[in-house]
């Protein structure tokens, strides 16, 4: 079938992401963890919106920026968690105006931004919440120890300005049980200093499943869950039919009897692997293996004849979605399978 | 020395970018090639607009949509080949607009795509310039062998509405000896046929000082060359006094002896390996290696302590100076060592 979309083109299957959203908010709901969805996957006021009807508290963004965007794209938006180390004066003034906006709370991983947030945030002012970042194995950014952990929420139970609001983690696939046995040593020994710990938030869509066995965490911040890609399916957490984001390409050569290539390269698809062989699938040719991008053309082979003809669409299943919605202005909405509107990625670029 | 920039930002150096646009166009001047510059690196008009000063005939686009924006952006640029097959009712009509605006000529690699454009263009208009793209080892577009070649460059002369403009290659390095192989067998088969061949036009910066050596190409189409990278480097074709681009990432984080954190990820520095190990080169310190990048965060490290401290800014080297031009709105230009301009990348995310 062919779309009436100019390509290449990133499409999402709004009842698809729908269904996506409301499976893990009832799995959620079950065990009694709240759900805060990053929105580094969709970049969308609007997605946010429906993550929020369907029962989120509220969201997550990596970078200011990210944030200003959303609040101002939706008045919805309340209660946003900034899971970054904030540093600088532009950055930290940013972060003063969000704060009078909405409920604001950032983390921190070290007595530097610690510092930075304190010496920006007045006890006149309406406080900053602060959390303290946890290494549950990722080896990112997050303190090594509890004992570090229960340090820094000290530091910032101390700061005039700025009021601790518990602990957070970024666990690896399959960190489960070490979100567990971590955060439930440190909320020891925070509370033994006699500082309450609001809320114990972990996150990443590959173990969302589990997130039960960690009944520590208070919260989960799921993002690619809405979506889903080929690194999901191959993970075995989501099929095919749970991918809500595809890219749209059309076949402009079919040089070689099993060769075409798409106008699709890694400005839509990006280059990243995740551990994968090959640049995404193409939804209905398990046979066709997507081997090499240059930034506008994406080379598909097939061990025997391909069977596209020049000026065919495709349409494929990314390896990471939220990589591929920082690539382009808009995605194409899909509703009952038509094209029902386009919507600009607001929070698209925003790195600072 | 810290630059007042809020990171992460893109920084080109204007000089050194200047220096590399001569050092190309003066070997081009002694060989008799004319230099027609390939936009996808910086996506600037203004970049153009030096290529152009320095003796550049016209440039190289990828998509119709970044042909638009670089046209709009300068009346300068009058002279534009789209190295792509063009499909499509909605991308038809832009070229039509477009060659009614600048010297436009476009390439194909097959009967489908010619019968599109001859069917666009009608003999009443003022005729589209149509080159035959030709593969020579790259394995991506092209016609496999001259006599195909020939075949296609007769059917751009049939077609009324089209003129046929020559032969169109982007070899793989290492590829000059086949470009001159393959394009003087296509030329003499087409003048047999009596069709002049206006142009002979190869690309790529890896080989292009190797140029010279396919005296039967009239043209050249480097990209990469005005800003450099960690891969040319790598190839032994620049140093890194020679890289105009570099990615300026402030350190978020250090939270173990051998490891630090910047906020300059996938989303400024992309997942483009080219065949390197490690996502980008940390100027002045030859024993860090990023060996990690999600989104927001790039992880640094190195065998013994990193001795990098929170707060400290890093000016990295990326893989793929022409994927991280894509990947924010505004590059900061630096003269004399100080910023001086931020540039809007009007051509950033063109992918139609």
């Amino acid at each position: 079938m062919t779309l009436p979309i100019e390509t290449p083109a990133v499409l999402v299957d709004l009842d698809v992401a729908r269904r996506n959203v409301r499976a893990f908010q009832d799995y959620a709901d079950r065990h009694g963890i709240r759900v805060r969805p990053h929105i580094k996957t969709h970049k969308l006021p609007q997605m946010a919106e429906l993550q929020l009807e369907a029962g989120a508290i509220g969201i997550t963004c990596q970078k200011v920026t990210e944030a200003e965007a959303m609040v101002d794209g939706s008045a919805r938006i309340k209660d946003v968690l900034i899971t970054y180390n904030i540093l600088g004066e532009a950055k930290l003034a940013r972060l003063g105006k969000l704060n009078e906006r909405v409920a604001l709370s950032v983390v921190a991983d070290n007595a530097d931004v610690i510092d930075g947030l304190a010496g920006f945030f007045s006890p006149r002012q309406k406080p900053l919440t602060v959390l303290v970042e946890c290494n549950t194995g990722a080896d990112r950014c997050g303190v090594a120890t509890p004992a570090e952990a229960a340090a820094l929420a000290r530091r910032i139970g101390n700061a005039p300005g700025l009021r601790f609001g518990g602990l957070m983690t970024y666990p690896p696939a399959g960190g489960t049980a070490r979100v567990q046995s971590f955060m439930t040593e440190a909320k020891k020994l925070i509370e033994a200093d006699g500082l309450e710990v609001p809320s114990i938030t972990s996150g990443g869509t590959p173990s969302m499943m589990e997130a039960g066995e960690a009944p520590i965490a208070t919260e989960h911040r799921p993002g690619t869950y809405i979506y889903n890609d080929r690194s999901l399916v191959a993970r075995g957490v989501a099929t095919w039919e749970n991918c809500a984001l595809t890219v749209l390409a059309t076949v402009v050569s079919v040089p070689a009897e099993n060769r075409a290539i798409i106008d699709a390269g890694s400005k839509v698809l990006t280059s990243d692997l995740l551990g994968l062989a090959g640049y995404g699938h193409v939804l209905g040719r398990d046979d066709i293996r997507i081997d090499q991008l240059s930034e506008e053309h994406g080379r598909l082979v097939s061990d025997g004849p391909i069977g596209l003809a020049v000026g065919e669409q495709v349409r494929i299943v990314p390896n990471h979605a939220c990589v591929v919605t920082n690539m382009v202005d808009a995605v194409h909405i899909i509703e009952a399978g038509e094209p029902k509107a386009e919507w600009a990625i607001v929070a698209r670029g925003r790195v600072l």
